[in-house]
Parts: C-alpha cells; sequence; structure tokens
C-alpha cells in the first residue's frame, strides 16, 4: 500500500468509537506495509541505501519553498491556540535547519553499513563454523514532539540500520512534517526502495500511538523521543520492547588525589557549558580534604555563571551563600543553573551517594590516583563512567557514533548514546558441508 | 539480611490479603538484597567467583545424601498429588544428575570471565579516549518449573557473569532447591562472596511470581525458562524486560541446487536425531526439481523412525500415506515424531513460507549455489540460519558459548542462545586528563 494511502481525517478526528476503529485500521494498514518493506529492504545493499539518503537531500533542497510553507502554516495554527516560545521555536524552520537536515543526511551516507558484519566466526569440533551476522531490527516506531528535523533524522538512521520505520510526530508539526515525508518519499522511489520503508503518520488522532506502541506482530521496538512524561507513558503502556532515555542526574567526583586544575575545569564545564542537556552535572562531591581549597574557586565561577548552588552542611560551613540542599535535590535532574553540592568522605561515600541517588546515565571521577579511577569504572553503575573527562561528553558524535538517534538509560541491548548500530541486532550464523549433529 | 530470613509461611500460604502482604514484603525484601549483593559483586574478581562455583561443587559432592533425602521427599509427594511420569522424571535426582550439576560448577568455572572486557577503545579528536566495558546486568530473576538441576546451573551463569539472582523454581521441587540451596549458600560464603548474591524463593506462594516480575527496581531483567504458556503469561504481566524463548518452528529448505546426500542426511538429523526440542526442524521445504527424487528416499527413512508425515498435494502426489497438511500444520511446532512437508518453487517461494509461517528461530537451507546461500543467510530473520548443517545445532555448547542460559526467540538484547555473554552489558567508559567539551 502507498504510505499516503487512508489518512484517517486529521483536524477533525473526534475521539468516538467509530474513528478509533478507523485509527486501529489505519494503524494496522500502516504495520503491515511496514513489516513487508522491513522484509524488502533485506535484499537492498548498502549502494541503494545511500542513494536514497542523498536523493532524499537533493528533494529537501529543491523543496525549500514548500517546506518553508507548510512549517509557517504550522507556526501560524501554532500560535493561534497558544503554543509557548520554546515549543514554537523547536518547532520553527529556516534555511540554515533545512541546511542542516539536508548536511545530516549525507552524513548518515557517508557512515559504514552496519548491516552484513559478520563477528568472531570460528570452527567448531563439529565442523560447523559459528559466527555472528548483524542485521537489520526490523521494524522500529519512533514518537516525538515538535521538532520537524527529527522526521528526517530518525528515517535516515533507521534506513541505513535497513530497516523499516513508522514515525509519529508532534500534531503541531504535522504540516512540517507531511512536507518532509513527500521528500523522503521521493527519495526512496528514486533509488528504488519500498516507500513503506519510512511511513509517517497521517492523524494526529492520539489513538495512533496507543496502536503504534501495542504491535508487537508489526514492530520490533519502540523509541519514544520527547518529555519525561512522554517517556514514562510509553514505557508503561507498550507491549513492544521500549528503548528509553530517562533522567540524567549526572555526577562529578572530586577525590583528594585529583589535580585539582583539571577539577575545577571539569566542574565548570560539566554544570556550565549547556544547562538543558542530559549530560550536564547536576551534583557535585567533593571529597573532604580538598573542598576547602577548591569550593571558593568553584562558588566563584559559578557565581560569574549565574549558578545557583545548593549545598550539604559542610559545603554550606565552606562557602556563603549556598542553600540548604534536601534529599529533593540530590535526586534532582535540574536541567537550570541550579547545582547540588555535597563533601562526601572518599570514593566509597561517593560512589554510594552516586547509586543511591543517581540515575545511572553519566558519572565521572576526578581523581589521579590509578586504583581509584579503575574502581570508579568497574562499580559505579551507568551507562558512562569518566575519568578525568567533562560528563558533557556523554553523546553520541562526541563518541565516533557519527550520529544518534538518543542516549538509552536501559540496561539491555543498547546503553548510552545509540546510533545505528543499536538499531540493528545479530543472529547466528552457521556454515557447513552437509553436517548433521551426533 | 540472610537469604533465609523471613521465609513465608510455605506449604500453607492461603491467597488472604494478609498473606499477600507478607509475601510482597518477603519479596521486597529479597529484592532489596540483591540489588546490594549485585552493587557488591562489583567489587568481587574472578578468582573469587570461581572459589565460589569450586566450593559449591564440593558442597554438593558432600551433600548427596541430603540433596537425595530431599529429593525424595519431593518426589513422594509428587506422586501423592499426582504428578505425571515426565515431570517426575525432570523432579528427579540420582547419583548421574548430581555429577551433572557438579561437573557444571567445574566447566563455568574453566570458562572465560566476561566481565570488565573493553571493546574499541579508541582516541577521539576532543581528545579523549572511548570504549565499552562488559558489566554485569545487576538482577536477574529466573522463574523455571520442577527440574532442581536449573537452581544449579541457573546460579552459576548468573554469578560467573557477576549478577545477583533470585531463582524462583517449581513448588513441587522445594526441598530438592532448599537443599541445593543451603550448597550454594556454603559456597558463597566460603569465597567471600555476600550470600544475597543467589537467593532461592522460599515461598511456594504464587503471588511471589508476580512480584518478583514487578520490581524494576530491584530486577533488571526475567528469564523465565519452562513451558510456553508459563512464559507467555509472564510476558505479558512483567514490568521488567523478559528474555524469552517462545516456538521453534523451525524449517530446512532444500534447493534444486543442493548435493542430495548432504540434504537427506540433514534433513533426517534435523527432524529425528531429538522430537522435543526447539531446534528440531517441524516443516520440510523441498524445491520442486528435486522432490520427486528424494521425498521417497526421505519418506523412506522418517517410516523408519517411526515419523508421520503431513504434507501439500504436491508432496502426496509422490509419496503415499502422507496426511494432508492445513494452515495449522505449517505453524505447528510439533515437538514430536510428526513433519510438515512442502514442495515450493524456489528459494522466493521457501523464504515467503518462513516468514509468514515460522517463528524466526532457527533455518537452514541446502544448497551448492554460493549466491543463494548468500541470500538466505543475509534475508531469512532468524535467530540461526544455515547452510548445509542440521537445525539441531543451534544450541550454546554447540556454538561454543560454554554453557547456556537459554535460548532467546526476542530481537533486542539477545538473540539465540544465551551464554555468559547474554547476562551482561556494556558501559560507556572515557578516559581523559582534565578535558572539556568545547
Amino acid at each position: 500500500m502507498s504510505r499516503h494511502a487512508s489518512p484517517v481525517n486529521d483536524d477533525n478526528v473526534k475521539d468516538t468509537a467509530a474513528s478509533s476503529d478507523d485509527v486501529v485500521a489505519y494503524m494496522t494498514s500502516l504495520g503491515q506495509a511496514a513489516r513487508a518493506a522491513g522484509a524488502a529492504m533485506r535484499r537492498h545493499d548498502t549502494a541503494a541505501k545511500n542513494a536514497a539518503l542523498l536523493a532524499m537531500a537533493r528533494h529537501l533542497e529543491v523543496s525549500r519553498t514548500s517546506l518553508l510553507d507548510a512549517n509557517a502554516r504550522d507556526l501560524a495554527r501554532g500560535r493561534e491556540t497558544g503554543l509557548d516560545a520554546a515549543p514554537l521555536d523547536r518547532l520553527a524552520l529556516d534555511d540554515g535547519r533545512i541546511d542542516a537536515m539536508i548536511e545530516g543526511l549525507h552524513q548518515v551516507a557517508a557512515l559504514p553499513d552496519p548491516v552484513g558484519e559478520i563477528d568472531g566466526l570460528r570452527s567448531r569440533p563439529s565442523g560447523i563454523q559459528v559466527g555472528q551476522m548483524r542485521v537489520p531490527l526490523g521494524v522500529i516506531g519512533i514518537i516525538y514532539e515538535s521538532r520537524p528535523n527529527v522526521t528526517v533524522e530518525a528515517a535516515s538512521l533507521c534506513l541505513k540500520a535497513g530497516n523499516a520505520c513508522i514515525l509519529r510526530g508532534g500534531s503541531e508539526a504535522r504540516e512540517s512534517n507531511a512536507a518532509i515525508a513527500a521528500c523522503i518519499d521521493a527519495g526512496l522511489r528514486e533509488a528504488g526502495l519500498p516507500t513503506s520503508a519510512v511511513q509517517v503518520v497521517a492523524t494526529t488522532d492520539r489513538a495512533a500511538v496507543g496502536c503504534l506502541i501495542a504491535m508487537p506482530e508489526y514492530v520490533d521496538v519502540i523509541i519514544p523521543r520527547g518529555g519525561k512524561s512522554l517517556i514514562e507513558r510509553i514505557s508503561r503502556e507498550a507491549r513492544v520492547p521500549v528503548i528509553k532515555h530517562l533522567d540524567g542526574v549526572c555526577h562529578v567526583y572530586v577525590d583528594a588525589t585529583a589535580d585539582l586544575d583539571k577539577a575545577y575545569a571539569i566542574a565548570v564545564n560539566a554544570k556550565t557549558q549547556r544547562y538543558g542537556t542530559c549530560n550536564t552535572m547536576e551534583t557535585l562531591l567533593l571529597d573532604a580534604p580538598v573542598a576547602a581549597e577548591l569550593l571558593p574557586r568553584l562558588a566563584a565561577a559559578y557565581a560569574e555563571h549565574g549558578v545557583e548552588l545548593r549545598g550539604c552542611e559542610r559545603t554550606r560551613s565552606i562557602v556563603e551563600g549556598v542553600v540548604p540542599a534536601g534529599e529533593e535535590d540530590w535526586a534532582a535532574e535540574y536541567l537550570a543553573p541550579v547545582l547540588a553540592i555535597r563533601v562526601v568522605d572518599g570514593i566509597e561515600d561517593a560512589m554510594a551517594h552516586i547509586e543511591r541517588y543517581g540515575s545511572h546515565h553519566t558519572d565521572a571521577i576526578v581523581t589521579e590516583n590509578y586504583g581509584l579511577a579503575r574502581r570508579f569504572l568497574a562499580e559505579v553503575d551507568s551507562s558512562s563512567v569518566m575519568v578525568n573527562a567533562s560528563t558533557r561528553f556523554a553523546d553520541g558524535f562526541e563518541y565516533g557514533l557519527g550520529a544518534e538517534i538518543g542516549i538509552s538509560t536501559d540496561k539491555l541491548h543498547a546503553r548510552g548514546p545509540v546510533g545505528l548500530e543499536g538499531l540493528t541486532t545479530r543472529k547466528y550464523v552457521v556454515l557447513g558441508d552437509g553436517h548433521v549433529r551426533g
């Protein structure tokens, strides 16, 4: 079926039983088409996938006017319906953002194709050879909010990893997403790939999300991108595995054995380089012997940046103007110029704090002691553990993944920044020559 | 807390609100103890884990009499309550089975430790080094049925991979499991590992399973081992990721380009070497040009083994005595001396059949054609895909994993036979020297 077939009536969908039945039928048809496209994708090679990505980029380039027009209609409707400035900004496209989408497609096309790589092919005593081949997951459902550029990012990464995808963007971006979808569609056609390999959900009925996350027969994994409440709701209700990104309550622990200049640079950067990102430090843990020397220097730097400090009693006894920190501060993901500071007694105390209050996202130690560095790396149970580096490095691009579909705070499958590899799985391949089991 | 603390009253637990509260409190205490033990396990090295495994083996050796006594009480109660012969056989211990448990512990101790391995440590343009370290999952819940030797297998694999585990065996094996648990406990103590690293659930109240699968704060993954109905129920109700093993509807496709002697050997072995295993062939697909030559030879061999044949019309026109196969036969996991046979027209037809009716477990092609072998490996979406080998090879030991906790039919995390590596995850490690993000 065509990905533009049977779109349910859009704006004026009512939450009635009849329209719900329509949504179920529509989402089922998308699921079936995606499953078929996913199977077909296993027959297409790297060259075809790259050709499609580059063709999509060309279609975005020549469609700038219609993209900006569609986006202007979304923005006008957003303003009418009283959207705040922040979501309006996320929704907005301009030439720079279209350039970035085009550049992103070129970058994904240039990435090595993970599909087909065989690891560890070894001969067994029985005579068979056994290895593991990297293969697409199959069908990926992505649920996101107002940013229309996610449509291009998600489509390109899923496609490069050999998957079919179903994309459900925010209703506020529906005209922008439809215009982008047309470019994606044209690119797929041009490269001879199945157009159902990328399907953009054409209804804004919220029941569509409920369907998408409950079709294990058609969808292999759901990746929600958005606020915590969206992700929590989807994780709770999904009947399909979810790769999710929850809190980033990140710590920097400065041990007594730290080089204090490095500690200063890292503690300032981890907090102030950006406030709203998940890998920003939210709690600074200072080993007692260095607190008195380091805290005043840091407090001055944070004051310059306008960072509010909330601290334990020992912190407050060293520097002035620190708000008393409570239990809720140790667990807080501020995403704002606010920092919790605690003076601790050594690495055990620091690791116990991280285990109790952290979110297992990204945690760093600053130390010159080899044994402590080794312990911290082994014992802190977070998706990224760092020695003498800013938590802000926890990012797919910084790690060299080339692109990032998100950061996983799950332990299974993909943990930490998720690139193309996280959109694949591995199956066993067995090569014999008439071998049978004895 | 000790793993034998606060066992809820056992046989005579009533399904009342009061006892349910007790079960919740009990399971919560196990969960908390497991979480703490999991954290502690990250501090213990390979030598300590191996010492514990070998100490457990010694304790099993010297406890033979009490193990057999406990098992005899389980068997007597099983007979009284009318257990069938098959579950009674699975429940029974004898010296040979105790030997096998002891040998299993030695084998797991001899396996390489997966924990701590760092892959792909590379320098990035920013100056940091980034790699991925293999680490324990944390806390693993295992739910199984009557076989008491699973208690030792599951405990040893979880422990070697650095995890804490909570084991919930069948109530019919409760005395055997308690006796085995005492040996495990003694082994952990002797090696200085936390005894809560392996906890055997001491209540037979079925509410305990419901608790175990709904404590994401204490349990990282559930592995159910048992019949399909158990696994489906757990997957449906779990609030924790589940590594599951559902159907094995395995196919052998014999292409026209096959060496027919190899095809004969593989088709006979894949069906008749064992009937009740998930990697047994359930449907044989024969390419039309070779069906007339191969089918009579195979039918004779299957007749000798007492295998009932159910076939499509073309099959029935070639050999006599074949029952007509219906849709339900193509989807059947017989686990019995029954085989479905279909004559197909080439690899496309065969792969379409496998995609439609298969369970994505293990599928094989028999061919001497390089291009067809390559296509089958790339395009068939199963946890094991094979060329010229019997599906019966799909097994952790045959693949060289050393041991197997189960076979996963999931796509995410672990796919196919799951060994120690499937009980671990990878986190990013970042090594810097005061590096900050620009």
